[in-house]
């Protein structure tokens, strides 16, 4: 049994990872960490929980999470850049959900985050915890940087085509809708049930954080610059993310199934994607609460327009269950330990 | 007060042109035809309307039907065509819901279609009742093809870049999305809300029966033809279309604000288009029973994609709403008489 | 044309209000106001209004709403009693739509709602603004507290049978389900869409400050005290109240065609009342958006107990839309003028 | 390594048996029927499942089913009685999760259910399974009639206060709320999400079929007959059943305290029943996917009205996870095996 600490239990993506965490075979949640709520019991704030945790909520103190193997960070943007140095140096793994490490570039991460990055040192070392890309370096890693849920759904879509240099990269379209939930567990008038349910909208069409993260993971795919025109919407339900993604084929003389082909091929594999039939449309209901990402390849009128439909649930796949799949890879167990579980379905 | 009749009067269309009607100043609901309902009282159907009407369901009939002004067609793909050449004899006004007169070619009817056209004839005549762009035509229309739901929310986004030739005709894409009550009132287990409740997927990405109508009204606007790839999904609410679509700009020297003020320009005298400031994202909610469609722009990163987002409520300015607008202007009623009603928020 | 001012416009009763009033033919809302978003144009805020209403939010000022007719008060309790004795002064009509004036009893007042009441003598003048209990009254008000939108369902709903003496007033249960617009727009984590969408609860269930208001009303009706098990619960929708209430027939010998019978004659001439035939259930949807409160009775397997299920629309006749229906009614302009609204279904 | 068979498996209760059945480590499910769906993969119809399961969905037939060690019934009502005689009869459990073997009374099941039941004497075999009442019996039983949703929900709420006869059981409420997954996977127009969506309503408010079967079971308890009015509503979401029940105490003097230390000692030992503290609220979000029922105590005002509030996932404990844990039981494998699931929050 390892010991495993969350420094931001009280949001989404930390009472997923207790979700998740109580039940692996091989972790105690030892620590987890709230400012507002310390000294109250996890289970009576989260009443789903009650029978399975006997933690109390503590501040976050290095010092005591310093006795973990491993620690969650899911706190806002900027806090895990605070304390990851000295826990590294404590021989503790860290595991980042939010974006403070995301970014290889320290001028481009300050620009979109709006605040100074503290170690950018560590933004070298950090290694972006997408197992379906970079697997064999986060199995060797002290640091990884958990992506963001958008980023998830965004690459894993794109990333065949990309890598086999079989589409144009100066004119991507990533049309993304999520869940409410990946808002967070903020107090914020525009998040009231009153004001997204029912109803739908775009946000953020002129720019937003996670741009410069799914761009520099299709660069790197690619081995060239991209042109991404990323909108996000927001979706009147709680979990998941669709992406529909939009590419024109290089040369016309690529067929649907041949790239159907392709992505059977690139993802045989991989434990959580899961390339579903030519015709289909995923649905996010079929993964909702699984780790599991469903893609389906079309090429409307038979054209050049090739269109790629992804799904995740954005606190499994797009948060904690990467973050676990990620940790699982870190310590030598099974990737999929823990994570077997199916989407909720109706 | 002229006499109005509705065939097919029980599904969502057909209650909506009632909810509209039956407050409209010059208008008297005569007859109201449902064969499955027939000797039902329509208030007894559908409670929200008790007291407001007192018309008993009646069998589709050409006859009781001919005592009325004007006729609208609510009604499945291929019922308006069978009775409509008996009633413009009788002098009849016909605005159709349905499909049957929204192609001019025959064989993409057809095609599309999976039926025989019963009068061509009468394909030449009707006129597209997108008032936006036929206002003239339809005051002396003797039959009106009202418009199809997402039809309205592409055309209205796209139509001021293709009329002036600023945008490349040859990738356009069309991601819209829309609420489940375009569907209509039948039972389909695929429609259950165990089924499309918080949950999110495209459907028919490989072609929709909106695609040619879309592509025959942006064909008319650019001179040219155009190629549109168009992905519908379904969103789990009721009410609402979202149409976010991407264009690239022809010649990189437009800006922004060209646009925005092009926009504003052509939609200035309309009564039901509405052109948001520049950096606004559009709401369903804001249009939620009312007849308006509004329109947002962005140029994402200063680049040569141009992000055009529009709203309508699916069953108004998507359905009965425009068809009361085209009523108005075929029986030179004010256009917006009846459609005064402000969209419901929350 | 009337001038009318609303305070605290930026709530969900404020905006209903908006939306009734803008379209009212014998109203000009004059001022608006809001401290927060003063200077900030209304439409602004609500796209919904654009080209509706010209008005600025201003902050809150008795000079500047002196100049009006009527004023509501759509704010949070404690607020309209500070500036309702200065406006009745100036001859201005005040309607109420928070707790300020709802009950008669100051101490009860002042142990619900935690604050010391600074105009009592007004709680004696103040008519509760049921207008199916207090017409006559209300007609000639200079204060009108407009009713809470449980105490609206219920007390509609309760009645008919304690006018009448038939049920044992001393084991009433209102179980009584609400729309989460009933909890205003205030960013509370516990109105996010994430926390209260897909999910059902009961609150309060110990206590709520409706209670006495309810019961106010009922003693009333019955002419002597009852005993009220009130339990309130939140619907993971937006818009709806239905109450679900249970009484004990005195004597057996009361059959449902005569209860059936007496909310038909007592409800005859009411214009937002409106008993369903026997054996109905009402849906809030038919009511959504509009004034009406639907009433059906059930007697189950002809037993003692009385079910009466009552839905309104708690921000139209559980607040808005009544507070117009009192305007209407103290200002001499027909009941249900800019009432006339049908349900927005589906 | 058992056999499982599931007759009906592409209704609700199907595919969630199937959920939790294909990780439980002592199960295989071996057959899987389905009329309309035979020959089809059982992941194609439910993408949730693939790679979970190799399975072809086969016509029900009792010699594929007779190689099972248990089989479970989710199909309609009077289904499952032609079949279960042959099944016993080979030594196969069964299990009903219909409703074909919950009353003891032969004439109360064919008045309310509306045919002949085909085997009487099976109706005295047969074991309700609600473990926590009939433990012992199950472990030993060959034929379980799977308690219904309502049913589960309402009697655990009650059960301990009619076990020690502290209440009137001559006036016993239960108001009931589902989710709409409870009625099925059905293509009913009643059941489309523009139907339900947003709006809640009662129905069945004069008779009920769960209306004996609840009763059965009170009376059981309570050592007399009972009198239920018992009003189940449909709510605006998927899955969840939250009962609101209203008992007199008897006994002036009983304190919520002692009730609520009755109901926790009553539970003490119950893996999936669990008392919350004095005070709170269950969420039906909090077993959401979870076999487990939440219960909370509450006397308003102090006085004789007893409120509890009792929470269930209706296809988990109101159905497949109790199934299972009746098949845990009669098998002899540990109650919780297969069923330590959490629940999806949010």
């Amino acid at each position: 049994m390892i010991r495993a600490g969350i420094v931001g239990g009280t949001g989404y993506t930390g009472i997923e990872l207790l979700r998740v965490l109580v039940l692996h075979p091989e972790v105690e949640v030892a620590v987890v960490t709230s400012r507002a709520d310390a000294r109250i019991r996890v289970d009576a704030l989260y009443p789903s929980l009650r029978g399975m945790i006997d933690v109390v909520f503590s501040a976050p103190d290095v010092a005591a999470l310093s006795d973990c193997d491993v620690v969650f960070f899911a706190t806002p943007n900027g806090a895990a850049m605070l304390m990851t140095k000295a826990l590294l140096e404590k021989k503790v793994k860290v595991i980042d959900l939010s974006a403070d490490f995301r970014l290889k570039d320290t001028k481009e991460w300050e620009k979109w985050y709006g605040m100074e990055h503290v170690c950018p040192d560590l933004l070298a070392e950090a290694v972006y915890g997408l197992p379906e890309v970079n697997r064999e370096a986060i199995k060797s890693a002290r640091l990884v940087a958990n992506p963001g849920c958008y980023p998830t759904s965004v690459q894993l879509g794109f990333l065949p085509l990309l890598e086999k240099s079989l589409v144009d990269v100066s004119h991507l379209i990533a049309d993304v809708k999520s869940g409410v939930s990946g808002a967070g567990r903020k107090a914020e008038l525009a998040m009231l049930m009153s004001e997204t349910g029912e109803s739908f909208k775009a946000y953020a069409a002129s720019g937003h954080r996670h741009l410069p993260e799914i761009a520099q993971g299709l660069k790197s795919a690619a081995g060239e610059s991209v042109n991404l025109t990323f909108v996000p919407h927001l979706l009147p339900m709680i979990r998941g993310i669709h992406a529909t993604l939009y590419a024109q084929v290089s040369h016309s003389k690529v067929s649907l199934e041949e790239i159907q082909a392709l992505y059977e091929q690139r993802y045989a594999h991989e434990p959580f994607v899961d390339v579903l039939p030519s015709g289909a449309h995923p649905d996010t209901r079929n993964v909702k609460g699984s780790n599991r990402c469903q893609i389906a390849l079309h090429q409307p009128q038979g054209g050049q327009t090739i269109v790629i439909l992804s799904v995740i649930d954005n606190l499994v796949k797009g948060a904690a269950g990467q973050a676990v799949q990620n940790m699982n890879l870190m310590l030598g167990f099974p990737e999929d330990q823990g994570l077997k579980t199916l989407a909720l379905y109706p």
